[in-house]
C-alpha cells in the first residue's frame, strides 16, 4: 500500500509544482493570508474532503476518515509569506505582489500537503485511522497561527502530529532530524537605560549612559559563561547599542535591543530572570533608570523520542531519500514548537538544496529544489499512513 | 588720565549697544566674517585709524600710536557668530539671518573693542605706548583665527596680550580670572570598531563589535582614575556609540566618539597616546580592527603669572567691578591659547548676567547684560593704559 | 557460555571483596605503586597467566588466550590511590597509611579485573579471540600513566577496548554511558600579571596590577560566551586571584589561576589560543607584562559509536543490571581518553552508590558498594567474550 | 626682638640637636608615649613654665605668658614614634628601643618646640600675647591625639594655630606650603564578597566571587573618572584582592582592601557614598553578598587663606630660608587637620633632606637635616611673635 501512495504521489508532482509555483506567485503576508486560505479551502472542497476554515484565524483543517479503524495522525503545513520584496531573476513564477514573497518554502509546504491530502483522500478506502491535515497561516510573526489553531480545538483526538521543513541549505536527499530540541526558543529583548545628559566636560553633573551601557553589555556575559549549565546552549546577543549624540555631549539615553536563544524552558527562564537583575544591578550602581522589555518568541521545538525515531526509521525506507541524518539543533525559531508541547510527534528537515546558487531562507532570491517537495510528500505520507501499526 | 578714559567709555556707551546690535543682526559664521570685517575696518578708517584687513585670513588689526614711549600692547576681540537660530522672543536686535546667532557674545567683544579703540585714539596725545587692537574672526571653528593672525604677525613687537570673554552665566559686575590654566585644551576623538557581524545565534562566527566597544568604554576609565596624576585634571567622555542593527543581528561595526579635555600638554599627550594604546590592546584582545582619530582642539588657555596679577589689581580699582574673583579653571576652549603661548598676558570672564532668565552659551535665547561691555572696555583698556608704568 | 562466566563471577565474589580490602589498606600514590604492581603481578604469575610489569612505568598487562580465534579485547583497570587522609568510620578496611587513601575505587577496579582475569583463565577453553588486561598505575595525576602504557605497546594489535569507573553518586544496578564525549578534557592554566607596585594615593605612577587582572576576569568571559559554538561545552574559571598588599599599597603583580574544560578538540585549542590572545591585548593595553601557562590534562574521553552502542545492549542483558542510562557527559577527566584515541571502545560508569551516606569521589569518606564490583565484572566480561560475534 | 629671637635659637642650638636625639634613641609608638610625655613636661617645670600633661590621652601643653597684651597663638608638635625597626647605620643616636623609630621626624619636631619653647619663655617680658605650645601624642595612629587635645580644651581661646613638619625629601632651605588643601584626606576600606564556592566544571553551581570582584573594580573606576568634579581630585585604589583557591574550585569569597583620597569633604563623602552604591548594585546584579567598611581616617588638612599667607610672608624674612613654594597639595594625611577645622591656621613643611642618601619617611633608614629643626623654629617664632602687629 505505501508503494501504492509513492506512485500516486510521483504521479502528482507536476500538479505539486504547478500549485507551490501558483502561491508562489500570489504570497500573503502573516495573519493577511485571506486568498491563500480560500484556495486551500476550495482545493479541498472541489474533492469532497471534509474542511474548516477560519480556524483560529485564518487557519484551514481538512480531515480525512481511513475506511479502517486507526490512530489521528495530524500533519501540518504552513502558508503564509513575508514582507521581502522578490529579487530572483529568470523564473517564470517570480512574486507578482510588490514587497511580499515566500521567501521561506511555505508554499511548497502547502503544495505538499495539499497534494498529499488529495492522494491520502484517494487512497481512504484503503487506509486505517484519521488524518487531520493542518494548514496553518501566520508561521512568521509572532504570536504565529499555532496557538490559535490549537485553542480552536486542531489537536482534539490527535494522537500524534508530524511537519517538516524543506531547507535550501541541506542537500537534497537527505532528511534531517534528531530527538529533543531542535529548533530554538527566539527570544527578542529592548533595554533603554535612562541616564541624565550633560556637557562632555562636565561628568560629575551627569549620569553616563554610554559608560552604563557598556557596563551592562559585559556584565550580561557571565550569563551564558557562568549561570547556565555549560552542558545546555544559550546564545545572549546584544546586537543594537545606540546613543548618538555630538562628540561633546555626554549621552542621556542609550538604546540596546538583541536575542536570546535556548533550547529549554528552564534555560530561557533563568536568561530572562537573570538579564533584568544585571540590568537591575547595574542600573542601581550607577544611579540610572531603565526599561526592559523581554519578548518571549515560539518556545523551542522539541521532538518526542519515540515519534522521532519512528520517523527516522521511516525516512530510511522512503525512495529517493539517501540519507537520514542525526542533525544538530538550529538555533532558529518555528510554531510548531506549540503542537509539540500538546501532544507527541515530531518535527524534520527536508533538505532542497538547488541546483545553482544557494541563497538562505529570508534571503530575497530565497528558492528550493522542487523534487525535495515530493520526498517531504513521501516521508509525510508513509509516516501517517504507517502509524497504525 | 584713567578717569578720562572712564569718562568717554561712559558716554561713548550708547554708541557699544547700538554697534552691537547692529553686529548681533547681522551675524556671519566662523570663517565667513566678510561684511563684519569691512564693518570693522570702515569703523577705523573713518576714525583716520591704521587698520590692516585681511590678516590671517578676515582678521582686521587696527594700531594706535600713543605720543609718549611705551610698551606695544595687544588687546583682542572676536567677530564670529555660531550656526545656530536665533529663538530670543521680544528683543528688536533678534538675528536677521536664518540659521546664523550671536550666540557667544563676539558681537559684544567687537563692540567694546571698537570704542574702547575709538577712545584710545582720540586719547591718543596723552597715551604712552602702542595699542595693537587685534580683531580675530573665526574663534569657534577649528583651526580658529588666532594661529593665522599670529603667522601673520599680529604679535609681532607686542608686550603683552589681554582679552576677555562677557560671561551670561556669572554675576555682572564681577571680573574672573586666575593664574595658571583658565580654559582648557578641548581635543575630540572618533573611534571607527571593525569586527565582523553576523546572525544573533551564531556568536561564534562573528566578532562582536558591540562587545568590544564596550569593553572599550570600560577600559578608558582607569586612564582618568589611574594613570593621570590626581593632582591634575582630565576628562575623558565618550558620547556617542553607535552600531545601529535589527534585534537578531551582530554588529558589524561600532563608531565611537567623544571629547577630552585637559589642562596641560603632558596630561593631553598621555591621554592621546593611552586611549590608543587601550583600543590597540583591547583590539587585538578580540581580534578586530579600529581607527582611531585625535583630533586636537585648542591648547589650553593659561594665563601668565604677572601679567594675571596686574589685571586682578587694575580690575579692583574699576569704576562698577564689584568683585576680582579667583575662579577655577572652565573646561570649554578658546583659541586665545595660541596668543598666551606666544606671548606673556591674561584672559579674564567679565560678568555679563542678564537681569531676567539667563541662557548659557551657544543656547538659541543666549543674551548678555550690555553694560558688561562697559566694564569690559574700562578693564582692558585700564590695563593697557597703566601697562607702561 | 555468558551464564557459565556469570555464575564464576558470582563464586569469587567474596575473593573480589577480599582483594579491594586489601589494597584498600594499602593504598600506594600515583607513580609510587609498587607492592600494587607486585601484588598484581603475583596474582597473574601465580594462575599462570602471562603477564608482563613495568610495561611504561609501574604498568602491568596480562594476556589470556581464547582457545579459538577471535578478536583480540583490551580491559582496562586503574590502580593508584590519592594523597588524601582516609576518614572513614568503623570499617575495617580503613587505609593502614597515612596522608594515602583509595578515594576514587582504583582498589575495586583492580580487584574486579583481576578475578575477572582469573575467571576468563580458568575459561580459556571455551573462549574465542584474545584478552588484554591493562593494570594501569597513575591515573590521578597528569601526565597519566595510560599514554606511557600505549607507547610501551599495550593497544598494539588490539581490535578494541572497554573501561569502567565505579560511580558512589548514581544508583547500584545503574549502567551509564553515551555515544561520544563522557568526560572532559580538564586543563589548567596560570597567569601572573606584572605591574608595577606603588603607593595607594600615587597611581599615575604604578601600573595597577588589580586594575588589569579585573579587566582580565572579565575580558575572558565572552570566550564561553560569544566564541565557542554555543551549541559545544566550554568552561573557564578563574578561581583564584591572589594580590594581598597592605591597604595603602598598590599592587605590583597578580597571581590568576583556574580551570578550563571541554568536550572538543578544537574547542579545547579555540580556548587556548584566544585565552592568550585576551591575556596579551589586555596587558598590552595595560602596558603591563604577564606569564600565562596554559596545562593541558587529559583529552576528552570520547566514546565510540559502534562499541558504545553494543555495550549498552550488552548491558541491558546483564543479571543485576537494571538500567542501562544514556547519561550526560561529565566534567571530570580521565586518561582513559588516550585508549581511546588509538583504537574503538567505550568507557561506562557502573552505579556504586552505598546504603547508608553518600561521598563524592575524592572525599575523605568515599565509599562504594562492593556489590557493583560484581556488576562491572559482568559487563565488562560479557562485552569482551561477546565481542567476536 | 625678632632678630633677639633668631640669634637666642642659634645659640640654643646644640640643645635642640641634643634632645632630637635622646627621644631619637628613646622613641614609643603611638598612644604609650609616657616617658617621652614626661620629659617633655620636666623640661618645661625645670624652666619654671605653666605645664599640664595628661592633656586629652598623653598630651603636654605648656603656655607662656608675654609681658604685653596680644593675640593668643599655638604651635603644635608631635612626639610618637612608628612600629619600624631602625635599619640607619654609622649614626650614634640610633633607636635603642626593638622595633620602634622615629621615621617621621617626630622627634625634631619636639626638640624644635621645647628650644623654642625655652626661648619664647626666656623673652616673654617683651614678647605681646600668650604661646600655647601643644605637644601632642600619637599622630600616626587613627583617631590620633589631636582629636581629644581639642577636646580637652586645647584650643580654648586661641586665635590661630602653625605647625610645621620637617621634610627628609624636600631641599633644605625651603618651606613649602600652600592656600587649601595641604594634605588629603585618607581613608581606607574593606569589601568581603560573599558568592557560593563550588567546582570548577560547574559554574551554575555558584556565584563565582571573583568574577564578581572583577567587575566590582572596574566598575569603581568611574567613580573617579566620572563622578568626582574633574577640578577635585579623589583617589580610589583597591590594593588587595585575595581570592585564594585550588584551581579547580570556584571562590566562595573574595577579600579587597584599599585606600580613598581626597582634599574635600564633599569629594570624600561622594566617595563613600558612591562606593557603597557601585558595590550594592554589582552585588544585586550577581545576586552576591557583600560586607563592606569604609574607615575615615584623618580629614584633610587645608590651610586657612590669610594665616598661609601670613606664613609666607614672614618665611620670606627667616634666615637661612632661601625659597618660599607654593607647593601642590600631598596625599597623605595628618590629624593637624583637626585643629584647622576649629580655628585658623597653616601648616607647612620644612625642607630637611640629608646631605647624602635620602630615605621617604618611614623608611627604616630615613633621616633628615638637623639643621632644618634650626629653620623650623625660627619660622613658627617668628610666625608667632609677629601675629599680634
Amino acid at each position: 500500500m505505501i508503494d501504492a501512495l509513492y506512485a500516486e504521489l510521483d504521479t502528482a508532482y507536476p500538479e505539486m509544482v504547478e500549485i507551490r509555483r501558483h502561491l508562489h506567485m500570489n504570497p500573503e503576508p502573516s495573519f493577511h493570508e485571506i486568498k491563500t486560505a480560500r484556495y486551500i479551502r476550495n482545493y479541498y472542497e472541489q474533492l469532497g474532503v471534509d474542511v474548516k476554515h477560519s480556524v483560529g484565524g485564518n487557519g484551514v483543517v481538512a480531515t480525512i476518515q481511513g475506511a479502517k479503524p486507526g490512530k489521528t495522525v495530524a500533519l501540518r503545513a504552513d502558508f503564509d509569506a513575508l514582507p521581502i520584496q522578490d529579487q530572483k531573476e529568470n523564473v517564470p513564477y517570480k512574486s507578482t505582489v510588490d514587497g511580499v514573497m515566500h521567501a521561506c518554502g511555505h508554499d511548497g509546504h502547502t503544495a505538499t500537503l495539499l497534494v498529499l491530502g488529495k492522494t491520502l483522500h484517494n487512497m481512504r478506502d484503503q487506509l486505517e485511522g484519521t488524518y487531520v491535515l493542518i494548514h496553518q497561516h501566520a508561521e512568521e510573526l509572532v504570536p504565529g497561527g499555532a496557538k490559535s489553531m490549537i485553542e480552536a480545538g486542531v489537536l482534539d483526538g490527535v494522537d500524534a502530529i508530524f511537519g517538516t521543513h524543506l531547507w535550501s541549505t541541506t542537500p537534497f536527499g537527505r532528511i534531517d532530524t534528531r530527538v529533543g530540541p531542535i529548533m530554538a526558543a527566539a527570544d527578542s529583548f529592548e533595554l533603554k537605560i535612562q541616564g541624565r545628559g550633560g556637557h562632555g566636560a562636565s561628568p560629575h553633573e551627569t549620569i553616563d549612559a554610554v559608560v552604563i551601557g557598556s557596563q551592562i553589555v559585559s556584565n550580561l556575559q557571565p550569563l551564558v559563561s557562568r549561570r547556565v549549565d555549560p552542558l545546555e546552549s544559550a546564545v545572549l546577543s546584544v546586537g543594537s547599542f545606540v546613543a548618538q549624540n555630538p562628540f561633546n555631549i555626554i549621552a542621556d539615553q542609550a538604546i540596546l535591543s538583541g536575542t536570546v536563544r535556548s533550547f529549554k524552558e528552564d534555560v530561557r527562564s533563568l536568561m530572562e530572570t537573570e538579564m533584568e537583575r544585571v540590568i537591575e544591578g547595574t542600573s542601581m550602581a550607577n544611579n540610572s533608570r531603565y526599561e526592559f522589555h523581554f519578548k518571549r518568541g515560539y518556545p523551542p521545538v522539541v521532538n518526542h523520542e519515540k515519534e522521532t525515531l519512528y520517523v527516522k526509521d521511516i525516512a530510511e525506507t522512503v525512495p529517493g531519500v539517501e540519507q537520514v541524518y542525526d542533525c544538530p539543533p538550529q538555533m532558529g525559531g518555528e510554531d510548531f514548537a506549540y503542537y509539540l508541547e500538546e501532544i507527541p510527534g515530531a518535527f524534520f528537515f527536508t533538505g532542497a538544496m538547488p541546483d545553482g546558487e544557494v541563497f538562505p531562507h529570508h534571503h530575497p532570491k530565497f528558492d528550493f529544489k522542487e523534487e525535495a517537495m515530493l520526498l517531504a510528500a513521501k516521508t509525510l505520507g508513509a509516516a501517517a499512513v504507517n502509524f497504525h501499526k
